[in-house]
């Protein structure tokens, strides 16, 4: 056997270690009972102990240098060069900061789930400091090993290839005309009325009607399921692709479109090329990309109105409400589109959404490079918040600076990838549109060849292209914000 | 650290993995979608080969050697006695056999799915014959490091301390009443009216019952949960223990007393010593002792009259079925205390339950000493089921010796503590009684006494006393079945 074969034995034999994390973690989230944590947090620092040794095995660095040597196809370029990348990533750290990363993370994010409830920002800032202070720790090996900015060095982490600077000049951008797009489009809903929905609808029927739309957006069962969990969230291995939501039975809207959303991560995974399974070519591009795919499935399917049509089709069925005016088409229609400044990310539409995330980056950004410490996080976040969407969260900690799961185990550098993701989406389906009657195959229910164009441009590429050959291949230019834009008007205005 | 802290802290190492295997491996069975199968299996894999490696680090045979010269309180040696018996009963068979057994008993297990319902004896043979062979050079190996006869070095994987000897002896009183008991308590039976449960007993109520019935027996749920699969069982670690079930929809007798045993498994692993988690000595006792529990839990109390009256409330209550005589407390505990000599272990009586596992006992352990051949099985089992249960199995083989997913993949050793486990529940609770009104205690529902006694004698004794020495000091005596008799004869005459 060669090297450039070890190499990807050896990444395979590391993938069953991962695989075996991703469905811990699973359960962790959707299953175990709280008297679990403390064992489990311990396992799972045991099992990513391990992984990193896996990494870290000193013939790795011989065989790297001989596959590289070696004459390979382009496929096998591709492997190789996403095998270095995670080697590299993985290696850097020492394997004490590995382990201290993984026990404080563990323990954060268990105890800020009823700290959250109980707007406790002193119990959950005494268990963050250790998470802020050893993630700094990591963005600066990470930033001494790569050159980069410590906070730059963390954003290669989830979004291979993007930076600081590009991503200021792409939300400077944003900033300059989203406000005052949001301020129209609310001047111009403001004289529209909609119906909320009012009432009982009890989880079951709203988990069967998921599972309905799950299987329109073409969700293969024999590969995957749906449970429920605090934080919605798309897990598992391609093989077996585990996603969740969190049903309120005063409302069903938003729980059904996030089960649209989760389906786009799923239908990724599902998608991604078997061909490289167990090798870095057969992940997911970025985050971003993955973003881009549930986005797509929410944002570019799922809200546009005639799709909104089966959704009250089905909705109205399974509720038993067909004269019920909540889900007659054109309200379920306003519902979808409604535009409003509010304090929670994962409840903001569309049009709001960037300027979460760009509050986010911000503050991230200058944490992990030092700007500020963790106690001026509530501070920041106040008046980000006052000045992006009109909104004050002094002492409101549970709707501010600890809404998210993210940062409580270290994920600093990920928040981007969200509005990167809306930016792909709208450009895929720009793009798409040149050869697809795309409203059409919306209206008839059958979404074939919207999947297909999918699963060829995006999904089988597995990571085999850098994101911006991808975006390049599949659209004909690299990221161009301006059909976001275009979206967003051509959809509020 | 010495090395008896090097050998503990390489222990609670090797539980971590431990841990995510057992976590997976109840997914797999209650969770997973098919389609994930072979990508797990894979995983599972791995994660079994890595556990093989850390048991066999070579430093281990010095740090064994340096801990036995050390000075060790009467609990530390314990830990060690039980750390080494596990190490060497993993380490002693060469890495060949343990994957040859691996591949044959997968095979052979797999094929025997469908040739069982077949009835295809001559397909499963040719598989078996294999995994017999496998199976005997384990035992002479383990025999040879360890002094004993084959079938005792594997009696000794489930049963530490059990021998063939004491089960001859054992076993040979039990042929000697049994089968005149048995017909006794059919010809008394046969005079009674029982009714059926009969109709439609939708599986969500039956799990609400289930859980009442859970929550009655002091189940913590902050540490476990209760969830389905074809075959119950109960998995995961003691700090999130994952009880099963089958709901069968015409009828709900059966589950609910199986939610009754697996109970008795979690409390005892919910209730085994916090202070030696991760270490063998925080490990249950035995499969015989683990056994015990459940049938403590299914026996002793689940199917006392006065319990089954518990039973009954609840049942008509969540079936909202006060007016069925189904659910009369009467007809409940004739339901619960029926006897007939049938084919299949796992739908069998208390009562005749012993018959199968003896049967079976017998010719494991002539199989594996060499005094009878795999193809003599199918002849034994009918010679056997004929005298103990009158049945003839000629010809049945899927009623026969095919049934039994145990002898597949060669866990040769194990039915004997199905058994022991009656023989040490009804030992138990003749002990119980000297202190206990137990009785009372049922009839009171409140049984916090009974638990407690159970706490103190078994549960978080772990494994830091030998069997006989755990027997002895929470009975006052080693094993005697006496007691095992005297309660069916009490029971059912
Ligand atoms: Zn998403
Ligand atoms: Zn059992």
């Amino acid at each position: 056997m060669n090297a450039y074969h070890q190499l990807v034995e050896h990444t395979k034999n590391i993938t069953h270690f991962e695989h075996l994390s991703a469905i811990c973690g699973w359960d962790q989230a959707a299953m175990m009972p709280a008297g679990g944590a403390e064992a489990r947090a311990q396992a799972m620092a045991a099992l990513q102990v391990h992984i990193h040794q896996l990494m870290n095995q000193p013939q790795l660095t011989e065989w790297f240098a001989q596959a590289e040597q070696a004459p390979l196809s382009a496929e096998q370029q591709a492997v190789l060069r996403e095998m270095k990348r995670q080697w590299q990533q993985a290696t850097v750290l020492p394997e004490s900061l590995v382990q201290a990363q993984s026990i404080a993370g563990a323990r954060c994010e268990h105890a800020w789930r009823q700290q959250k409830q109980d707007n406790d920002w002193a119990g959950f800032a005494a268990n963050w400091e250790e998470v802020v202070k050893l993630s700094r720790e990591e963005a600066q090996i990470r930033a001494a090993a790569t050159g980069k900015t410590p906070y730059d060095a963390m954003l290669d982490l989830y979004e291979p290839g993007a930076s600081t600077q590009a991503l200021d000049s792409l939300f400077d951008d944003v900033k300059s005309w989203l406000p005052t797009l949001i301020d129209r489009v609310l001047e111009k809903q403001s004289h529209e009325s909609v119906l909320l929905p009012r009432g009982n609808y009890p989880s079951e029927t709203q988990k069967s009607l998921g599972l309905a739309v799950m299987k329109q957006l073409q969700f293969d069962f024999d590969h995957g399921r749906l449970d429920e969990s605090t934080h919605p969230f798309c897990g598992g291995v391609p093989t077996d692709v585990r996603i969740t939501t969190r049903y309120s039975e005063t409302e069903f809207v938003q729980s059904l479109m996030g089960i649209v959303h989760e389906t786009g991560h799923a239908r990724y995974e599902q998608g991604l090329p078997k061909a490289y399974a167990g090798t870095p070519a057969g992940e997911a591009r970025s985050m971003g990309i993955h973003e881009s795919q549930s986005l797509f499935f929410e944002m570019q399917i799922g809200r546009n109105p005639l799709f909104i049509n089966h959704l009250a089709d089905l909705a109205s069925q399974y509720f038993n409400a067909h004269n019920d005016p909540v889900f007659a088409k054109a309200n379920l229609q306003k519902l979808y589109s409604r535009v409003s400044k509010d304090f929670i990310r994962v409840d903001a539409d569309e049009l709001t959404y960037p300027a979460h995330v760009i509050l986010r980056y911000e503050i991230e950004r200058d944490l992990i490079n030092g700007v500020i410490e963790f106690r001026d996080v509530p501070e920041l976040w106040d008046h980000k918040m006052q000045n992006y969407l009109g909104l004050s969260t002094q002492g409101n900690y549970r709707q501010g600076c600890m809404q998210d799961i993210h940062w409580t185990d270290g994920s600093f550098g990920y928040f981007p990838s969200y509005t990167l993701g809306a930016m792909y989406a709208a450009q895929f389906m720009a793009a798409m549109k040149k050869t697809i009657d795309v409203d059409g195959v919306i209206h008839s229910g059958d979404l074939t060849p919207i999947f297909t164009w999918l699963a060829d441009n995006i999904w089988c590429q597995g990571s085999l292209l850098t994101t911006d050959e991808l975006v390049k291949q599949a659209t004909g230019e690299t990221l161009n914000a301006e059909h976001f834009k275009a979206h967003l008007e051509k959809r509020y205005l």
